[in-house]
Parts: C-alpha cells; sequence; structure tokens
C-alpha cells in the first residue's frame, strides 16, 4: 500500500510557497509491536504550521528538511499490532501531513464519532478548539460583564474565544478583516461589536469606542499593530492572553510592540496559551465544546479542501485570511 | 517667608532641557484647617520624573504646564493645623520640587528619624527602595536557586533588587554601563555576575553565558534592546517584573519590543510594578529593608546634590547615568 506524504522540502523566508513542499508516495512499512496503521481522513491546517517551518526549537522543535508535514490528523485504524487499538476504531494524534500513518499506539486518542463528526476533532474539538476553551478561561479568567476584545476574530479560535466568552456574559468585541467577515461575527457569532481592521484607519480608537471603559481580557490571534492598539485600550487588571502573531508569522522583519508599558499602567499581565500543556485536561474542553455545540450555543464552521495536492495554496489561504471556517484537508 | 518652586515650564520633546523648568520664589499663604507647613530637606529625583512632564494620563496624570514639578520629598514640619502634626515632626509625602510645601496632613506621613537618617525615607525606605522590594518579592515571586536578572543594575531600584534577591538565595546578574558600575555589582553588591553592556556587542548572547539555563525572573529597570534580548534567555515558567523602561522616556520614536513572543513558549508572565499601589503595606518593607540595612546586608548609596537651583541638569544625571547612587537634592 502506498503512503502519499507532504515532505518540508525548504524553509521558506517570508511567504510560503509551493516549492517549500514536495509531495512523494512511499511504501508502507510492516507494522511493529503496538504500531498501529491510521488510514488519514482529515487534516487540521493551522496558522502555527508557519513555525514549525523554522529552523530551531521554540515551544516545539522545527519540522527537518524531508521530513513529513507535522499536521494534527483524525483518522480510521487499517491495522493494529497495539492492544488498544482495533480495525475501525477513530483516532486523532500528530500524524503529519500524509495519507496514512504508521504510529506508536501511545502516540495515538482514540475519539467517540458517533455522536459527533470525525473532523470535529482536528477543529472544535481537537488543537484550535481546546487552545480556545483553555486560553480564554483558564488564561483569561473571563468574569460575567467584562469586555473581551479578540482579534482574528472570525478565524477558528477567534470565533470560538467569542462564542464562549458570551457564554460566560461578556460582552464581546471582534476584529476581523472585511465587511462580510464583521457581519458574520455580529449576526451568526453573536457578538456585540465587530472592528473590520481593514477599513478602520485607526484601531485604537475603534476599540475606544467600542469600549469606552477599557478592555478587561485581549485574546491576542494576531500581533503587531493590532496587539499594540489593544495595549492602549486596556482597563485596570486586564489580562492579556497572547496566542499567536499571525500578522508575523511570514513577515522577515518583526513589528515590536511599542505600548507594552501601558500593560504596567493598567496593573496588567501578558501570558501566552500554548494548547499542548491542557492535552491532559481534554475531556473538561470536549464535554463542555460538545454541549454548547449541540444545544446550538456555539457555531462552527468547517472549510474542507479536498486532496494533499497544492499543500501549499491551501495552507496559504490562513495567512490570506482566504478561508471561511476551520481549515481542513479532506484527503 | 519665601517658597523657592521649581514649576514645569513646557514639555519637552526628547531628552529634557534647563528650558523645561523655571524657578521662582513665591510667598507662603497662611495655614488653613488641616495643613501643615513642612520645609523640604531631601528630594528624591526619579527616573518616572520624565514620564510625569509628558501630557495626559497613564497611571498618574501629567504635571500641568506652570505647575511645581511632581517629586517626592521628606522634611520637618514648621507649622501645624492638622491635629497629627507638630512643629519638629519629619515626615514624607508627594511634597513637589519646592522649598517648603503647604501640604493636606492626610496627605502626609509621620517618619521616625531617630533610628535612621531622614535622606533614607525619599531613597531606599522610599518610593524606590518599596518598588525593588514589593516588586521583586510580590511580583517576581523568587525561590532560593533561581536565577534573577535585573538591569539598570547599578541604579538605586536594580542596586536593592539584586540585593533582596542574593538575601533570598537566588543567583545574581545584573546588566549595568560601563566597567566600574559593574565592578560594583560584583565588588560591593554581592551580585554572581555583570554585564557591561556599554561593551558588550550582543547583550542576548552574554545574558546566555552568565545563565545557561535561563532566567527565572527578569527585573526590568530599562526596556528596548536589553528587555528584548532577556526575553530570548527567560526559562520555563519565567516572571518578566517591568519596573521602567529609562531607555526608553527621552526617546521620540519608542523601540518595539519583538521578542515577546517568547513569553509565550516559555509559559511566561510579563507584569509591572507600580510602587503606589504598595504604600498601604510600606510598613513591611520598611520593617524588612530597615533590619538588612542595619546588619549590612544591603549596601545603599546616596548621591546628594545640593539645591534647586540647575534642577532640570540634576534630574538628567539619572538619564547619562551620571549618578553613582541614590539621586536626591538637598535643599
Amino acid at each position: 500500500m502506498m503512503n502519499k506524504q507532504v515532505l518540508l522540502a525548504e524553509r521558506p523566508t517570508g511567504m510560503l510557497k509551493e516549492s517549500d513542499f514536495s509531495i512523494i508516495e512511499k511504501n508502507i512499512h510492516e507494522l511493529q509491536e503496538n504500531e498501529v496503521l491510521v488510514k488519514i481522513e482529515f487534516i487540521s491546517l493551522d496558522p502555527a504550521m508557519r513555525g514549525w517551518m523554522n529552523a530551531g526549537t521554540t515551544y516545539i522543535r522545527g519540522v527537518e528538511i524531508g521530513e513529513v508535514m507535522r499536521a494534527f490528523a483524525a483518522g480510521t485504524v487499517l491495522d493494529s499490532k497495539h492492544p488498544d487499538f482495533k480495525l475501525g476504531d477513530t483516532v486523532t494524534g500528530t500524524m503529519g501531513a500524509q495519507s496514512h500513518a504508521v504510529m506508536q499506539g501511545k502516540h495515538l486518542t482514540k475519539v467517540d464519532s458517533n455522536k459527533v463528526p470525525l473532523s470535529w476533532y482536528v477543529g472544535i474539538l481537537g488543537m484550535p478548539g481546546l487552545t480556545a476553551y483553555f486560553g480564554l478561561l483558564d488564561k483569561g479568567l473571563p468574569k460575567a460583564g467584562e469586555t473581551v476584545l479578540v482579534s482574528g476574530a472570525a478565524g477558528m479560535v477567534g470565533s470560538v474565544v467569542g462564542q464562549i466568552a458570551k457564554i460566560k456574559c461578556c460582552k464581546v468585541i471582534g476584529i476581523a478583516g472585511g465587511k462580510d467577515k464583521c457581519d458574520t461575527l455580529l449576526n451568526e457569532f453573536g457578538f456585540d461589536a465587530a472592528i473590520d481592521y481593514k477599513a478602520t484607519e485607526n484601531i485604537g480608537k475603534a476599540i475606544k469606542e467600542a469600549a469606552p471603559n477599557g478592555i478587561d481580557i485581549y485574546f491576542d490571534n494576531v500581533g503587531g499593530e493590532i496587539l499594540d492598539a489593544a495595549l492602549l485600550n486596556l482597563a485596570m487588571n486586564a489580562r492579556v492572553v497572547v496566542c499567536g502573531a499571525i500578522s508575523q508569522y511570514n513577515a522577515t522583519e518583526v513589528k515590536g510592540i511599542k505600548n507594552y508599558m501601558r500593560l504596567i499602567s493598567a496593573r496588567g499581565t501578558m501570558t501566552g496559551i500554548i494548547v499542548f500543556d491542557y492535552f491532559p485536561r481534554a475531556a473538561e474542553a470536549i464535554t463542555d465544546l460538545s454541549k454548547w455545540l449541540i444545544e446550538g450555543k456555539i457555531i462552527y464552521k468547517e472549510h474542507l479542501v479536498e486532496g494533499l495536492d497544492g499543500f501549499a495554496s491551501t495552507l496559504k489561504m490562513l495567512f490570506t485570511g482566504a478561508n471561511t471556517g476551520k481549515l481542513i484537508i479532506k484527503v
């Protein structure tokens, strides 16, 4: 049986491009003791992948040249030499951008795809859902009546952060690019206000108008100028949760933040969310999120793209804002 | 009786200059009920004053043009219409840069200058001492064996932070400008390592050499490039305590920090210290600091300049690094 794989071919400088990846087919080796063969069905595409393409180690080591591109995925067990897994089980794990994966059983998580679609486990019930859930609730510590600002608000993480903040009775302001996305925030996700950064000259002023008493929690997915504008508008004891810096991932010269001293005058804190730290507590998030999804309190959209070919173009959609909803490759 | 006053004459752009202040003499008015007349003896000069000269409100409103320059001071009561104060009492308060002050009694704090010199109350037992004490202990939360990095380490706040960190059994690395200051850190203040930023090309590399396992606490007095270099060297769960940004106070274009995402990979937090918040707990700090001073565990130096004339030049010494020890005007 052949395995189609997306390998990292070179490290990009600036925006990623097609030639950064090569696609090959390779024989699948005979299973060893404790190994499991998985047919991958859904591959999650996440902004963090851009960082994984760089050399060196930040919170996780960079993917090596010639190695299968790291990716979180969900699939079905085809064969198993591990006692906990059998043919037909549905599983998730960091299985890579490929059609099949041979995995150590201990690196797989069995998931129940009877009540919810399997694809949800790479999105709302997977890494980005957990990022939103723990980032907001465990790091942001929202209290009813507080004002929450979220950037990248139409994206997977941002839209869930905003909706959970609404469930927690906060006032929610979203920043997104374009009128359509802002309409979605207001009309579908139930945000209280939306700021279209592409149509707004002075983001800081727009935030101030939407939140005259300041921001209690800023959940940052974008970094750069929007983070700087948000810092200008912190309320006393504000919490800044840094989740990502998508505006900077493809930048050759990173833009520094100038207003961090506002964090001090506001007696605020800035901290980050690394979702891997919360994997041991995944069940908490999956229970709550599933309940909210089934009750219709969280609206979740997927943007499926078929096939591994054109992997770079598909991944690039995240950075140009071309996707509507969680971007997933259906293998 | 005449009162000599330093008034804010104009708001500086960039480095402050002599003409930003004017010096006048003014009659002292008759005391009203609850007012106290204080002969000011010692005026504290602090980096924060540069921020107070700007328009607008950050953690505190800017000084108005024509108003007496805000300053923390210590002095002796000459006359009192407040029941809690009498002739000869020694007091501290935000009394301004002037020779005499008429204050509401409730804005003054009586201090005991029998056991320690009165000048200590504008330095080691005043704002900067409390900043160091609560910034390190309450925000930085040092544990024995941890590594503490402090910038502006030869300055008033920095030198006390480092010495308290030593008392708490931490490894202490100081950053200062010039060989003399670095020698002082090592030989007088008992730091474990000193980095001369003026003689070091790559501060990040120098920090890494001094702290191969990373920095648990970074106490930042300077901001700018040194803060960026420190962020690159954070250990897991590091705490960044931002106290000041002296490198930026006179800058017309603020330098942004680029490496804040390292805070996230290190699961770190960044927070600030505003000493005013700790005034209700001042006694804790004064008790501990006095004890350590008397036991010789903290070495404290003052740099006294006589008279209010040349106020700007005296204040400027803080930003050029010309002072050795806590800068105080002796009126």
